[in-house]
């Protein structure tokens, strides 16, 4: 492919906010241009003129002005009028400084079926534009009345034959269909205007309610759009690609986030389509810590429970509050920054790459805030960039251990934990997709299959994303509606997960050590046993040990959990036996309601 | 129909929360008994037998117990495994003091396409129920492998021809399907064992995420259910009337408020069946008055704009920090009791009616909650009940007025106001749906068609509800995403719009009295001639004035607004011409943002 990076471009109706707010969040984000969605314009109080300024001020283009609907094949009162609205519209492109107008196909009842009729209007329009020196790009609407195909709409364009008039693909319009991206190549590249690009997850609904409500931004959806963009650069397009995405979350959500993640999207569909972007991903070798940001109490708490389950605390940073806790591979820290009384939460993550500075300028490149960070003359140099979430990423090799001194044996011995399993999340709302194109664009991890299941305060869906040998994994949780004051008593738990050699061992000694292991409810057994038909013994066991249990097609399952601690962090441990790759996502709902059970008992 | 009132059941999982928090919420709203959904029980720490204690408590009981699923038509070692479950849940059924248990139809990839199967394993399951003194009712899923009508499951059960087995219908699962509840007639009414309801808007999507995500209460949505209940009841059945509803928004939403709104819902759908509710809902003749709630300084405002619009303070209440302000037909009330500094709210809306006592006894028996009033000896008797957002709603002939004794003239002359045109309230995120069957029921307006739309912060939903002679008109917005911090500068503005006989003229007067007119910008006017081609002097007119304009089939509007006053109060002015019935919704993204600068100006 082309070495000559393409233009990057985002339309206005993708983010929330004024249009002021969009352009600044677009520029912010490093975008070379945006295509300007007219009620966007409609509703601003600045002038095109100042508009065009504005977007200039910000090294912004506008790239394309749109829509213009329900053209084509009408009567000829109605081409009058529509012509006359058409020259209206030239008039506001004139001063916008854009010489682009999309023009969508018809869905007006005024239209009629005739290719023929339609051709020679939209060549009409271009004559106009061409006065003007514009040009026009028509796209097949995937609902459009009569058009509603890209080979169509291009057999009207080709009829129309005016160098003012081409077409405008959408990968949504083509893709939602069904449409074969590979007929693109049929296209010369000089009558493609203008590439719209749009992920989506593979829904079985209304085409139009799925492109109004539930596009997504590339990479984030279903849609195979590294081949579908292949196509479109084979004919030698090399116009901008631009983003249209209408999704309800990001309509609303922080225009400046959301264009960052837009802009991570393209990022990586540049990369799949042969775009060098700085470094690949390095390979990850596994979670080299968590950092736990505590306050005093939380933190001897943490300390306390830790020591309960087997690990040791094996060294002080030089120059930071912060302990490191020990046992086989897995590593906690515990960091007493925090001023608020009871805080305890995931402050940090950190993978181990072989090629930290490589990482480094991936994350840097892939449009992630790397955070600034005080260090000692003698500590190690940890990059580390800000997830959606705001919890801190690192890359770092094993250096960062020289940075510890040795400190006290632990008090018991360990529980047969060989490392940490997976990190687990909860999403702020508006970030979940965001967050997993995050650790797949930034960190080179693969996103799983969203699970989506009911819990006792609402539904909530939750994916894992996971280096490619599985020893990175982290799990992202979100609910699908935001909440409201309604609430389970603990908001966005997170926690760590230890992989541990045998769970039931382990939950028997956490009980004779009195660690605050979560009380999983009796019905929890009967059901397991109604449904599973467990061996008798262990079925005794699990529920002894409020051990919780999972299967699938490829093995089981064992984990359990301690209480909350602190504000919203729990421990768990997991044993997967055979080839189980999930996370016991049925369980959950169980887990959540004695979370709640845990907090209100404590608070009452 | 029997005059005998059925008895009112609820799924719990129609509620968010732990099991106790839904049985407390299903007990407060007045229902006899809940369907208790497995996974409710299966994550509470209560026992069947303590669960079963709790109802008896709370007057409620079990009236099934929900669901089993992917039971019949599998091979022997299935079957086994599938009886043993089923033994297992009858273990708990009896603890619980249930009897009669759901069997979905399958969607197992191990069961196979035969009646004469299913039948034979669905009366071995009847057997063993009946052994137990319990019964199963059978339900066709709309999304079942092989049976997915009532028809069918209605075939197996009577092929199977055992008095534990009957059927169990759900009018989502008919009703989505298309299918005719006509022939519901054809079954016996003791062979109907159960009854559950669930409306749903009319969407164009896979039918099992319809049926989890979006179902609503009965009234809330597109289908027709007193034909589908006046069917079920007319072969005799007397069971209960039992609500099912899967949705995405009640799941997470305080159940208390939830719990009510269902039961409104079933005592709407008993009265359109023929059991008698209280009164019927008086006719209504109008607004009576709206009441502003503000704090000082807020209400000089209004009281200031209030004047400029051409109102007249008529009155003062004769015990309380009440003015009247009046002009034409509209009436608002200034109640200065607010202490939080620049409040500005709609306290309460008043509707007059010829009958006030019957208004009040159908709000009463409609669970709308009586909202205690102090009132002097001399004054008026209002009964008052409370919306879902909160809103005060009276019922009041005039003798409310005696309360007011005369004020000062108006300083300005009148501007053609007749009368209150609506009063606009933005509702809760939670309540949307709630309160469109809120008025329904207990007010008696009739819901208008949902409008959505694109606005600067996010996506938008406006419903009017209209009294049958257009005399009360109350618009409802809300949000289809609850909004997180990233907002408008206005959060849930609301707003009093007076029917005017002259907007543009009213328009130009406010302009010369330097009232606040909230700006309307150019590109809205350009936008309009584009669209529209409308009369150049009426253009220059609507532009000079900042009066936005809307057109239908029926008519024109005009309309101008004020900037947001205090709080989040603004006053509109609307003239209908012809037979135009909207609220100018395509205006609405211009009015927000163009109050959002207002208020960015204004901040600084």
């Amino acid at each position: 492919m082309s070495a000559v990076e393409p233009r990057r471009v985002i339309a206005t109706v993708c983010l929330s906010g004024t249009l002021e707010d969009k352009l600044a969040a677009a520029a912010a984000a490093g975008f070379d241009g945006v295509e300007l969605f007219e009620n966007d314009l409609v509703v601003s109080a600045a002038s095109p003129a100042e508009i065009r300024q504005r977007c200039a001020d910000l090294g912004l283009t506008i790239d394309l002005y749109q829509p213009f609907r329900d053209f084509e094949a009408v009567p000829p009162d109605v081409l009058r009028a529509n012509l006359r609205r058409a020259e209206r519209k030239f008039d506001v492109m004139e001063q916008l400084g854009v010489d682009l107008v999309l023009v969508c196909s018809t869905v007006s009842p005024d239209a009629v079926d005739d290719d023929e009729l339609a051709a020679e209007q939209l060549r009409l329009l271009a004559e106009r534009a061409a006065a003007r020196g514009m040009r026009v790009a028509y796209e097949a609407l995937a609902w459009g009345r009569f058009v509603n195909t890209y080979e169509h709409s291009w057999r009207i364009v080709r009829r129309a034959d005016h160098p003012a008039l081409g077409v405008c693909l959408d990968s949504f319009h083509v893709l939602s269909r069904g449409g074969d991206p590979a007929l693109i190549r049929t296209i010369p590249g000089e009558k493609l205007f203008f590439l719209q690009l749009a992920d989506a997850p593979q829904l079985d609904m209304d085409v139009l309610q799925w492109s109004r409500h539930h596009r997504l931004f590339p990479g984030q959806g279903a849609f195979d759009l590294p081949t579908f963009v292949g196509n479109v650069l084979s004919t030698g397009y090399r116009g901008p690609l631009s983003l249209e995405v209408f999704n309800d979350v990001f309509r609303q959500a922080d225009p400046k986030p959301a264009a960052l993640d837009a802009m991570r999207s393209l990022r990586l569909l540049e990369e799949q389509v042969g775009f060098p972007v700085a470094a690949p991903a390095p390979e990850l070798s596994g979670h080299a810590f968590a950092e736990l940001t505590v306050d005093e109490v939380a933190g001897a708490k943490l300390a306390e429970t830790l020591a309960a389950l087997g690990f040791e605390r094996t060294g002080e940073h030089g120059s930071k509050p912060v302990q490191l806790w020990e046992q086989g591979g897995a590593r906690v820290l515990l960091n007493a920054k925090a001023e608020t009384p009871g805080t305890a939460v995931i402050g940090a993550l950190a993978v181990e790459t072989g090629d930290p500075s490589s990482s480094a300028l991936r994350a840097d490149a892939m449009h992630a805030p790397v955070l600034p960070r005080t260090r000692g003359p003698q500590e190690a140099n940890l990059a580390s960039v800000a997830a959606p979430d705001g919890t801190e990423v690192f890359f770092c090799s094993d250096s960062w251990l020289a940075d510890f001194s040795g400190a006290g044996a632990s008090p018991v011995p360990g529980l047969g934990i060989t490392g940490i399993d997976h990190v687990a999340l909860t999403q702020p709302f508006d970030h979940f997709d965001e967050a997993a194109l995050f650790y797949r664009s930034v960190v080179g991890l693969r996103p799983e299959p969203i699970a989506e299941y009911a819990a006792p305060f609402g539904m909530v869906r939750t994916r894992g994303v996971v280096d490619p040998t599985g020893s990175v994994r982290i799990a992202l949780t979100g609910t699908l509606v935001r909440r409201g004051e309604w609430a389970p008593a603990v908001r966005d738990p997170q926690h760590i997960a230890f992989a541990c050699e045998d769970v039931l061992a382990a939950a028997r000694a956490l009980r004779e050590r009195g660690a605050p292991v979560l009380r999983v409810p009796d019905n929890y057994y009967d059901d397991l046993d109604a449904r599973l038909d467990l061996d008798r013994e262990l079925l005794v066991q699990l529920r002894a040990n409020s051990v919780l249990y999972d299967r699938d097609e490829h093995g089981e399952y064992l984990h359990v959990c301690t209480e909350i601690l602190g504000s919203r962090i729990f421990f768990e441990l997991v044993q997967r036996i055979g080839g189980y790759a999930g996370y016991g996502v049925p369980n959950a709902p169980v887990r959540m309601a004695a979370h709640r059970r845990q907090r209100l008992a404590a608070d009452g």
